[in-house]
């Protein structure tokens, strides 16, 4: 196998991580919309729409995440794969959760045999991890899945657009409803392009006027009992932390974006909605408020939290990729300043103006960091497949300042290291790392560590870093993993930036 | 010249009608929608703008007439070519009305050379039947126009788009501003399709969250003093007539409607803002509520006499393409039933599922009617251009019956007469012609006439009606015109119907 810059291994066929601008010299090619040539739309039983569909073995089918580990959309679909005995599909869903464990026993049979998503957790992480997919797992970021989908890299032959209001003609959109989950922007690129698509809803009503699902692109409309349950798309905690280690982590993160001269007149913000994030999120709602400062957006998947500071004039826009809690789906549903982003608009790095390119400040977290400042959040320190970049190396990339906030050493084991497991986010998009004992600023940033030189804050090199770490953990055993590639993660212009390999004994 | 089926003349390098269904054995394609890569694109002086621009001698410009007689933006472009003095000009405006009389100037200069429309009357429809364009006069449907524009047929280098309120990134809309004027339903597909897009606006505003006009599209916002005067955009009479002649045509019609039955539960409807069309919808609304029948839409350009019916429960829902008056965009910015549709929606023959085939009932006007039904709402008697088709031939091809309200005799003339001057609508598309002295079925209605066998109403053949007119005007001397071709009417499908000739002496 040949190597990349970064050298780590390229499977054959895949073209190789060059580093993080070569896309502005790639060609980019955006393949013709699809539109719909149906009328009669609705229809009230899978079985049938299957029928319809003439679904072969082969075949590549797309889903969303909005509902995240409360979606039952994609569980549907497989239940009719499996009863049809298909073979060898290919999935594409922006995002795999928990709630999605019946794929494994789909993957175990060969009914599934490529799986193309942008995060994957849970029990389906673990058989991809154990080698069980007969084919690749091919991880995306959620500006890279746009792009591989506009361009036709990544052909869908089917995309089934879970929407929780919809009209007959296919209009519809995610603000009403039993399962109303806000923002619909990751389908978009798939609502376009797919060749045929599928919005299956649980709330038929008679119009949508205003809804990002446009029902030209629609060719059916399948009314289903419950696409799921909105309840659960609040994943992980949406709260400020309490734990007294993060706290001295965001504490240290909020003064170093203060000394760096970040806390301005229209500045733009996007965090996670982790504790570690959240507590920043407060801390800089505090100090936002006590200065006076008005900024211009914050963006991301969005949470009631940046909701409030919406509403307490902190900004004065909110583009909303996905709504994050139910409160985020309340504000888009009402407040004209709560803006709709797609995940081309938000993140494709050939999309001529990304949100992510007008970021100031991006709070970003880590499973493992490096002595080249490449960051891991895709698998853990036993190799384990826990995630993967989302928005990560799209914001870090687009950021004119991006921020790790990490815990030094997390259940003994240290996260700044010589070399992290995987590299989801490339080191050169990298600003600083922020942990409780230290604060590491990217050696390329010369103009930042001049700024800093004469403040309080506890600065020092990446290696001290990496030390203090080791000095906590001793040396830990290197992982061992087979050569055998059972992934790959793709860099948001859709190089290879790393791979993923198979592991006998997966920690659940 | 060859004729077409319909016997009309059809210049070479045109094709010919050939009848309303032949559409469907016509190839379509789309051409590729055209995006942005402009990412600054505020701009101030109109002079600058025109040099970024680079626009060359023989381009097309486009540009759209939801602003009607209020529009200043046509003519902000005509004075910078004007001054620039750009020769052979082809525009493509929705429709032209009396405000745009500063195009006759460049007509006779030759600097403004070929003309698409759907619409024209005033000054520059007086130049065009006087011989002065150097090109030609071709004249689409409000469906044909957006079918040209995705075919690839009719290629616009650059739309310019009046939106009343937009961001700076070119999302808009025409619900707030100075000059609101409601729904944008006609420079979608120019948006679309052009190679350049420029929205112009007087009310540049930070963020538009819901609206038509979608940045994507738009290279640039051209920010002015004053798109127009959105008061104009109330032509014509836009209430129900008092005169007794049409009301007495007006009671005829409703009667007819009753007795076909087309009064019930979920029916649909549409009709214009003349005054006798007004009166039909007023007589329509009473017995509607008499019978407690709720129709299920109403659609086309949208009157607050529409908007009443919507808010009194007797239709569902409004599809609307453009706002008549001032409580039209009232209602479109607030009444999530008052609904948004652009041209190709509304009534692009290649569209899948255009709403002018859902209209159970359409009432439209005439200049003329000949006795196989056809009918002029292009010329007057005189052969003046005094307008064009609009939707009329789409609407009336759609819907389950198309019924044409007209007084016998105008001004001393018979409006119901052997041949029609210009034929705008085929009269195998016609179903019914009401009279204030008698209706005429179309004889390949048979159904239609069986209904009525019993009814008192004043059914008679079309001779009988036109023979009635001749017995009060006598026979009008033949109108006569030059051979020289000026214009041509072409049907929805892009087929050339009639020819518009010229006329020395064009009454004013």
């Amino acid at each position: 196998m040949k190597t990349n810059v970064l050298n780590r291994l390229v499977p054959e066929g895949y073209r190789p991580y060059q580093g993080a601008e070569t896309y502005r010299n790639m060609t980019h090619q955006v393949i013709p919309e699809v539109k719909t040539t149906n009328i009669n739309k609705v229809i009230h039983d899978i079985g049938k729409l299957f029928d319809r569909l003439d679904i072969q073995d082969g075949m590549t089918l797309s889903f969303h995440h909005h509902l995240r580990d409360g979606d039952a959309v994609m569980n549907m679909v497989l239940a009719e794969i499996k009863q049809r005995n298909l073979q060898n599909l290919t999935l594409a869903p922006s995002a795999i959760f928990p709630v999605h464990a019946p794929l494994v026993e789909l993957i175990e049979s060969g009914q599934v045999s490529n799986l193309y998503t942008n995060y994957v957790n849970g029990p389906v992480a673990d058989a991809v991890t154990a080698g069980k997919l007969k084919g690749l797992l091919v991880m995306d970021t959620h500006g890279g899945r746009p792009r591989a989908i506009e361009s036709g890299e990544l052909k869908i032959d089917i995309a089934f657009i879970a929407v929780p209001a919809c009209d007959p003609h296919g209009n519809g959109n995610g603000m009403e409803g039993p399962n109303a989950c806000g923002v619909l922007g990751y389908p978009i690129a798939d609502m376009k392009h797919a060749r045929i698509k599928v919005a299956v809803t649980d709330h038929l009503i008679d119009v949508i006027k205003d809804g990002e699902i446009d029902g030209d692109y629609i060719d059916h409309v399948l009314v289903v009992d419950k696409i799921g349950d909105a309840r659960h798309i609040v994943s992980g905690t949406t709260r400020p932390t309490h734990d007294p280690v993060q706290l001295k982590i965001a504490g240290n993160t909020i003064r170093l974006i203060e000394a760096l001269g970040m806390i301005k007149q229209g500045m733009s913000f996007q965090t996670g909605a982790g504790g570690t994030s959240m507590a920043v999120a407060q801390l800089l709602k505090n100090r936002m408020t006590a200065l006076g400062v008005k900024g211009s957006f914050a963006s991301g998947g969005i949470t009631g939290f940046l909701v409030d500071m919406l509403e307490n004039g902190l900004f004065e826009r909110l583009h909303d990729v996905q709504c994050f809690d139910l409160k985020a789906v309340e504000s888009y549903r009402v407040n004209p300043h709560h803006l709709f982003m797609d995940a081309s608009s938000y993140a494709n790095p050939h999309h001529p103006d990304p949100i992510v390119n007008r970021l100031d400040l991006v709070i970003l977290g880590a499973t493992e960091v490096d002595l080249d400042f490449n960051v891991n959040v895709t698998t853990d320190s036993h190799d384990n497949i826990i995630g993967g970049s989302g928005g990560h190396a799209d914001t870090a990339y687009g950021a004119r300042l991006a921020i790790i906030t990490t815990n030094l050493v997390k259940t003994r084991l240290p996260i700044i290291k010589d070399k992290v497991t995987t590299i989801t986010t490339p080191g050169e998009t990298i600003d600083a790392i922020v942990t409780e004992r230290g604060i590491a600023i990217h050696p390329r940033r010369t103009d930042l560590i001049d700024m800093l030189k004469d403040t309080s804050l506890p600065v020092m090199t990446i290696e001290a870093l990496r030390d203090k770490a080791l000095a906590m953990t001793g040396k830990p055993d290197p992982i061992k993993h087979h050569d055998d590639v059972v992934g790959i993660v793709r860099y948001r212009d859709g190089t290879v930036i790393d791979c993923l390999y198979r592991k006998e004994d997966v920690t659940p």
